[in-house]
């Protein structure tokens, strides 16, 4: 089957996360949105779907992901729906449900990056909300990266079957995830990043493996992954960089 | 099998998610942070588990339920759990993606209406962000609560099964959830909501059919409810309950 990926064309945003399981699961699928108007893509196409009033399962906002007749929505849930389909989950029900609520939490500290440079609404500029933004991106880089981050270090550390992977002994969907978290990290925040290696070796380790798997090196380096940019969820605004660990 | 809930105990939080559907199920549970110290019960119970090194699969935060040997964190993950053990969920694989999904869209939203009076920093008082409050809240009464309503009433429109349900003829924990996102929307703007019955209706009237489900009502009436306050998610703070629809 050839999955139908729906989502921004010019950011790697909440798509990335559901691209790198495709790409890692060799699995076919069109980024719909990047592909050519005469040939069915563009973004038309994609507002045509979740705008579009009639769908009885329309989603609230991309991503989102077809699959023959499914219209499956939300980066978690997509994951959860590709993971068994591409041996990038655990068989059982434990793993699954474990890996579920890493890929959550993973989903809220994203969201917490997002709301450094739009702390007061999406819909507005940067340099509509720079100063709350200010504000909100020292205590996000003193208080909430640094939780999460030994969170999830201590994951790692904790995991009964070694410290490689996230979950058991082999790649899941949620490294694949914590990958482009750690990446788009230091392309944001490279100051407050600067110690992270020593900090948080497990998850540097993690990083650096995913990024070196053949097939998302061969993604990295392809013209099919969007370049970090100032419009994207990961922002490098110099002046929110500040506090370091 | 007994559950063990673990959520803070004087809010109803993200807890209450999870308490309406233990409720609807007529499931045995013990809410542990509201327990007696002295029957292993109190915050202190809760908080040894979460901030506990070594155990394998320790949540980054409340709330977390205790089913077995198994510890299940994030909200739509323990949902996603319990739905199919106690028919709050349909059979199929598609309904149980659409129920998460329509899930995590409840779950964002609610992160959107606990931002518009912590907009910079959870660590922080309400007071010390009031003026960056001010902004969100009037942001997201006037952009955002409407697109998330519009989407949620359009879901029942658009349900081929009726409108009686967001996911198919039957209950699910997602109407649970839906219920609790209108009630507690009233409580924390209540002018802003003066107009949802006449926006909103097929959302008004879920919310009052589950308000009257024989163990919801009994439920609501209880002492095992918590009243809505000045310190959990929803909050009435009348400086920010401004924009109508």
């Amino acid at each position: 089957m050839r999955y139908e990926l729906y989502y921004w064309p010019s950011i790697q945003g909440r798509g990335e996360f559901v691209r790198l399981a495709l790409e890692e699961a060799a699995a076919e699928y069109i980024d719909v949105a990047r592909a050519p108007s005469d040939r069915h893509g563009g973004v038309s196409a994609m507002i045509g779907i979740f705008q579009d009033a009639g769908h009885p399962h329309s989603p609230f906002a991309p991503p989102f992901l077809r699959a023959g007749k499914q219209l499956i929505a939300q980066t978690a849930n997509i994951l959860l729906f590709l993971g068994p389909r591409h041996g990038l989950v655990g068989q059982s029900e434990t793993r699954r449900l474990w890996t579920n609520s890493l890929q959550l939490t993973i989903a809220d500290m994203l969201t917490e990056v997002h709301d450094t440079h739009h702390p007061i609404g999406s819909g507005l500029y940067y340099e509509e909300q720079q100063s709350e933004a200010l504000r909100r991106a020292e205590d996000f880089l003193r208080h909430r990266l640094p939780k999460f981050l030994a969170y999830f270090e201590r994951v790692l550390a904790d995991n009964p079957a070694g410290e490689r992977y996230l979950v058991g002994n082999a790649l899941s969907y949620a490294d694949l995830s914590m990958f482009q978290m750690i990446e788009g990290l230091r392309y944001a925040f490279p100051h407050a990043m600067s110690g992270a290696a020593r900090a948080y070796p497990r998850l540097i380790d993690l990083h650096d493996r995913v990024a070196a798997r053949a097939r998302i090196a061969a993604y990295l380096a392809s013209s099919r992954r969007i370049p970090f940019n100032d419009t994207g969820i990961f922002r490098h605004y110099p002046a929110l960089d500040r506090p370091a660990r």
